[in-house]
């Protein structure tokens, strides 16, 4: 069915809305993101030459087979549909060779503001493994008064706070230092961030109950997987959002993410949130273990590293169009992202259809809340023609995405082993993400 | 270890915390509910008699078995540890026999402030139909300008929104409508309420598409189950915050939750939330089909029956302590539960440990929002006598929860089918729950 401009008008008691109200915002098709609020203009009706419906299927419904019998049992323990099974973590070592397993978030593929535990990202060093939550404890020991052992019976009568953090690891998005794009998808190149709300008991309550001694400047902490991987952080993080996270998304945290228990340290690099946690000493300096003096010391164009690089900054990218998303003709889409920031709430968003050179301020979900992803969504008429798609964020501590040029310049284009210079380290990609359109729909990771 | 009061000051750079800045605020052991807050005053320490750690422990950590070898697989989709194979719903109807299968949520093992997809509560009436999404159409017809048939491709270019939102069941609670306490938990009592993420297509903005004829009052919407259920909804909550809900929690609709898509009818009577959405039918009057005209149209005391009942109205329990849940000796816990209402944002908890003689306010999880659920926590220092929990919710239209006694003498005790004296059909009980606890620490429901 062709509609035509003029067509769709529509009354209700209290509107009359129409076409033409939707106003082009920046160049190559982006719309007012002010089309998403009820009141606002008629984004669905505003299509030129295109519908998303068929009238001519109305009144035509009959009852497919599911319709015509009894339906599959309740279960215990709900799991997606059949035909959702490539809504899935991509797995970097599905056979458990003796290295590093990852598991990659599929953004593409989801929506909303947070990432489901069976999907939430995994890099697991030796396994995950299958602790027995009645003999696990954790301890606090070091410059304290009393030293302590927790069983999680105990951590249980605390009181608890939740909170949506993300988590992401300072090597996510690191095939956009490569000198050419990648043909990949969102999965590949960005599936090492995800968020989750997560509910346990503040480490500072935890700091109260041992008392700290006046020499404790860091604290130490050590997962129970047979690596035993170890962080140092300051102390000052411990006063303040640190978590001993119990409970992802309303339930027990997953093997894979850590049960019984894990550190959260809501926008600090992911691999300081120790997972399987047994262990937190207060030291006076940092232990300059294997990952902070190390694989997470990133190393400079100059040939100097960072001596530690905490902070996961201020980064966005489109998840919706993107690649293997292709699109289906012309007319109206939703481009829509997430964004994040280790400094606190993502403060805006733009998004741009011709390559950076016009931008349009993107809609933001409610409610955006510190050091969360952030779903942005604005509307998008697409011509037929060529487009590259970029987002930019800004967070409220004033922080901007850096575009991809400064970035390298800062950082070289890619920071290697020097024993190993085949291994490439290249770590904190936050610069733009840019997702070509060719004129047949097909989605391509670009450098624009 | 026994604690002695005095002992336990603790100082860091910025604070001296003392015990004697816990105070009670109301009888029989609660907290100040501030006490939760950094910088206040000091929760874990304010203990008599008691102490959560064990100093002997400390630096003892041994390696247990899966600390000295590599751990399980990440998988594509991750599950919970095998220790949690108790969080699960409760079926009421596990073999699948032709009748209603129940699954229930475990509210008393969760956390947060909302519920995993696995675990949302289900209802299911001819067994969960396994659609296949390319083949599902959702038809919008009736007293429209142009009757139009979506594709799931088709909405998925469609602006989205993303809510959180609880639903329940107008049954939930029923239990409480007996004449006698039952000796059960919070989750066979509220375990019909759940509270998820929604992400999806206002049918508002699908009705700007389709038009509106002058006459459209109500839509009837109907499930492509072989039941076909369909309940009718009056216009204006249409055009208000109705929506078609794709994405549960992040990921794809479960099929027990309406998979491929769903209606969303925020803060209404859950089964009015049609789960495998196929039609809407724009009418100018409801159908006063099975459900709004017999099974949900509560009988009153003197016979006559509610017409409609929409609105889930404001409401509260605790989930910690509750039955099953025992307390493990005197000291210190957190009171926690979860508040909703259909009217708009839980405004104000009060918990009681008298049995509502005195009463504390609790502290509520920020974000607050709009007919989801808000988990509520307070501290309190239970002295090893007999005591009753209650808590009462306000919202922000200015709405409380009844008494018992007032909902029973507007409602009656427990209304009946008149063929059928034994079906109890008493529904939306939105009283306090009250759990007595005593002195062996043993938690059951009381009417108090």
């Amino acid at each position: 069915m062709v509609m035509r401009r003029g067509e769709g008008v529509m009354q209700t008691k209290d509107t009359v809305l129409n076409w033409d109200d939707l106003q082009p915002v920046a160049e190559n098709g982006l719309l007012d993101r002010r089309a998403f609020f009820k009141g606002g203009a008629a984004f669905a009706a505003a299509m030129t030459g295109y519908t998303l419906g068929d009238s001519t299927a109305a009144q035509q419904l009959v009852d497919a087979p599911w319709s015509r019998g009894a339906g599959n049992l309740v279960t215990a323990y709900g799991t997606p549909s059949r035909y959702e099974a490539e809504v899935s973590r991509a797995l970097s070592n599905p056979e458990g060779l003796p290295r590093t397993q990852h598991g990659r978030t599929p953004h593409h593929l989801l929506n909303g503001t947070f990432t489901p535990n069976g999907l939430h990202f995994v890099i697991s060093h030796s396994g995950n493994p299958d602790i027995d939550p009645d003999q696990h404890r954790l301890v606090i020991h070091g410059l304290v008064q009393r030293p302590l052992s927790f069983t999680l019976d105990a951590l249980m009568r605390y009181p608890m706070v939740s909170r949506m953090t993300f988590l992401e690891c300072g090597g996510n998005s690191a095939p956009l230092f490569s000198p050419e794009p990648i043909d990949t998808t969102a999965q590949l190149i960005h599936g090492l961030v995800s968020c989750a709300e997560w509910t346990g008991v503040m480490l500072s309550t935890l700091l109260e109950e041992t008392g700290l001694d006046p020499g404790a400047k860091w604290f130490v902490a050590e997962g129970s997987d047979s690596m035993a991987p170890h962080r140092s952080v300051p102390i000052a993080k411990a006063l303040d959002d640190t978590m001993i996270a119990l409970y992802q998304n309303g339930e027990r945290l997953r093997p894979d993410n850590g049960y019984p228990m894990r550190l959260l340290l809501p926008g600090w690099e992911g691999n300081m949130n120790v997972k399987w946690l047994r262990r937190i000493e207060l030291t006076d300096s940092p232990a300059m273990g294997y990952y902070e003096a190390r694989t997470y010391a990133p190393i400079l164009p100059d040939g100097k590293a960072y001596r530690f690089y905490f902070l996961q900054e201020v980064k966005s990218f489109i998840t919706h169009p993107s690649p293997s998303l292709n699109l289906s003709g012309a007319g109206l889409y939703e481009i829509s992202g997430v964004a994040y920031s280790g400094n606190g709430r993502v403060s805006k968003v733009m998004v741009s259809a011709d390559g950076g050179q016009t931008w349009a301020k993107a809609a933001l979900q409610e409610p955006v809340q510190p050091k969360a992803f952030t779903r942005f969504r604005v509307p998008w008429r697409w011509d037929g023609g060529p487009a590259v798609l970029q987002s930019r964020a800004w967070d409220e501590a004033g922080n901007v995405q850096p575009t991809r040029a400064e970035l390298i310049a800062r950082r070289g284009q890619a920071s290697r082993v020097p024993t190993n210079p085949l291994r490439v380290l290249s770590q904190h990609y936050n610069g733009p993400t840019s997702w070509g359109i060719e004129s047949n729909g097909e989605v391509r990771n670009v450098y624009a």
